[in-house]
């Protein structure tokens, strides 16, 4: 494996060996000895932060990956308010799932390229740093990544695995909060490859001496309602406020946001249980905390809090468009898949590395699954710059909703949590 | 299917997806149309060699490889001299396996680079032609070979089906008869995988419209007494002559030459039976018919044919050295895997495919699996002119033979053989 990763890396051993050797790992696995040995490979392919100089227990959160998941956005200020340190190194955009840098960087003047000095610098300063992966971070995953995507080897649990856990421990984190997505919109859409994918990422942090601990969650029907950067970003800023997220289409956003928030506060020594860290989580958004944490992130990191405060001077999109249900009944299924495809197409995601995005792009939902409707209520509203894509997205959206006439059976949000002891199934 | 190999022979797939694709094949193996399309596409890759004005059936032999294994030196002309032609183009050494070309190019003269006129024309004068492959025959499968041999993906059974039937197919034959061989010495050492792959060649020659049978011959121990080039060309001589093969150490060359070149004839319409064929095989040796017609071949390809008719003028290699029996016995096993190996340290085969070998090097046997020793009997004779492998090929080949108290069991030579009804369990 040494001889591998580290030849690959430096150029002695050609594409086309690695590519053979990649998709022998995605057909036959790796045993819990190499998946470990895997990941130590990549990690000390690069630089490894070192944060014992901050004080507290450093927890950071990963997801796999969804759309409308803006949790991080809402997550990182809440655990950050506790006085639990959140250093967060995240990713872009990536399929059709979008990427918490991208939505970072729609707040005017957000810097998320930062040098390890301003990194740690900016987490002791105000308990929580957001920023997008460096050089100098496990350049062997980066390299191996590229060549996965092209040699149809990206879903492969021990290297999954081994790629999100190398990045992580690299950021100098103690404890690790996983949201392993499972459902149409998730890159593993079985739940049993998911489960699976939690208990390996699991296994794996605890070898490397980390406390972790995965759930899995749903990712049927997009997180909360807005897919789309600046939308996504609107939304996390009215649940940060209070004003969304309870009783409401974002509730679901902010039932999986406390959870991973309370198991974060957990890990972080500030909570003596989930139970207890939800309860702190949820006090931080209704005593205000979250969201004065989330402002001053903002402008410790150059962003415009003019923007934030005030939502409603938002630069509007040419064309907004409405979807309406056809017929009277429940609503019964939104593809996430489809809905994420349909934002790309709308200018909020790449199907290109190099594509430039509209970072006001996007999709509103108005209803989630269960919704009852009458014939033209309202489901979606799509906002766009872009002319020649309007008809077409307004279809394909159109077409991810299900109507049905009789309600439909409701699917867990939250399905089971992974730690140390095994797999707990879902508690609600 | 088609994408792949047109783009990677063109040059616009690259290698690292190619040898991607390869190793999922090696796990996932294909099914009978996806490896019936593969050997298409690798046979339209290049010139498919047109021999209907030459008449008769034109049959052919395949070996997957052995360890002295030189049944198609002594095969050709049997099936030719009774009329069946014989297009034969083959292949150099590979690993611990010689290769019928090496063996040819040991004749003084004797020309194996051959352009498809004058191998149309020779086949037409002689009813027998052997000549190397060209670069016009099968291209995608020679560029394919080398990215599996540096991938790990060469034992895999589609693979391997394919890349010998469309050159086979190419060469313009009608019928063809494969010897597979298993046991310690073959490319497949499983006697389940080695009936796989003749079950598969069968299949797909079938599919092709070709009369494809298959026998399965154990490679445990070499074939006949001698490896290396010149040397089995002596043996293959001796035996066309009627001076050795019958009751000897030669007899199991003879034993499975007669086999195949029976089943080639009955192939071909001059036998009615497997038996029938057998019995002509076994005349065309004992009438001198076989003989006379290896003569025209030589001479026809520009051969040498005095030195074939007085061996004992032979070239003399520098070292002449014996190997004893230690003890008192029955020699219960003569690994041909290792024997290979060390006929290429005396320089009979190559490390590296720019090696020039040594065409007078090589090992003769002078006892066989089940006969009885006394201790400071002769087991075998090296020849080399490498002064520096003497002492280690010497040790090497000594521990290649098991000596025990007991007689052994016999293990079968010819195990079984698969035709379009079916595999046919092993007759004696």
């Amino acid at each position: 494996m040494r001889f591998l990763l580290e030849g690959y890396l430096r150029g002695t051993l050609p594409d086309y060996q690695m590519s053979a050797f990649l998709m022998a790992c995605y057909f036959r696995g790796m045993s819990d000895e190499e998946t470990e040995t895997f990941t130590r490979l990549m990690l000390h392919s690069g630089q490894i932060v070192d944060l014992s100089d901050v004080p507290g227990i450093k927890v950071d959160k990963h997801s796999t990956g969804g759309v409308g998941d803006k949790v991080s956005l809402i997550l990182a200020p809440i655990v950050a308010s506790h006085g639990v340190p959140v250093p967060m190194i995240s990713g872009r955009g990536l399929g059709h799932t979008g990427g918490t840098l991208d939505k970072l960087e729609s707040i005017p003047g957000f810097r998320t390229s930062l040098s390890v000095a301003e990194y740690k610098r900016i987490l002791r300063e105000t308990g929580a740093v957001l920023m997008g992966q460096t050089a100098e971070i496990a350049p062997a995953d980066r390299k191996l990544y590229a060549l996965r995507d092209v040699t149809a080897t990206v879903e492969c649990i021990p290297l999954i695995a081994g790629s999100i856990l190398s990045k992580k421990i690299a950021e100098g984190i103690d404890a690790l909060v996983l949201d392993v997505k499972t459902g149409r919109g998730a890159f593993m859409s079985s739940y049993e490859d998911s489960v699976n994918l939690a208990k390996t990422l699991v296994d794996l942090g605890t070898r490397f001496g980390k406390n972790t601990r995965g759930f899995v969650t749903d990712m049927e029907q997009p997180l909360g309602v807005a897919v789309g950067n600046w939308l996504e970003v609107v939304e996390a800023v009215e649940c940060l406020r209070g004003a969304r997220g309870d009783g409401d289409a974002s509730a679901d956003l902010m039932e999986v946001t406390h959870t991973l928030a309370g198991a974060m506060l957990e890990a972080g020594g500030k909570a003596g249980s989930l139970d207890e860290g939800i309860r702190l989580s949820r006090q931080a958004v209704a005593d205000g905390s979250a969201y004065r944490k989330f402002l001053h992130i903002v402008e410790t990191q150059g962003g415009n809090t003019r923007a934030i405060e005030n939502l409603e001077l938002s630069p509007t999109p040419r064309h907004a468009l409405s979807i309406k249900s056809p017929v009277d009944g429940f609503v019964a299924g939104i593809d996430a898949l489809e809905v994420g495809l349909v934002s790309i197409q709308l200018g909020a995601g790449r199907q290109k590395l190099d594509d430039v995005l509209d970072l006001k792009a996007g999709i509103v939902l108005r209803v989630k699954v269960g919704t009852q409707v009458q014939a033209g209520d309202l489901l979606a509203e799509l906002f766009t710059d872009r002319d020649d894509v309007v008809a077409s997205a307004r279809q394909r959206l159109q077409n991810a909703f299900l109507i049905r006439k009789e309600p439909p059976v409701r699917r867990p949000l939250l399905h089971c949590y992974v730690d140390q002891e095994g797999i707990h199934p879902r508690w609600q």
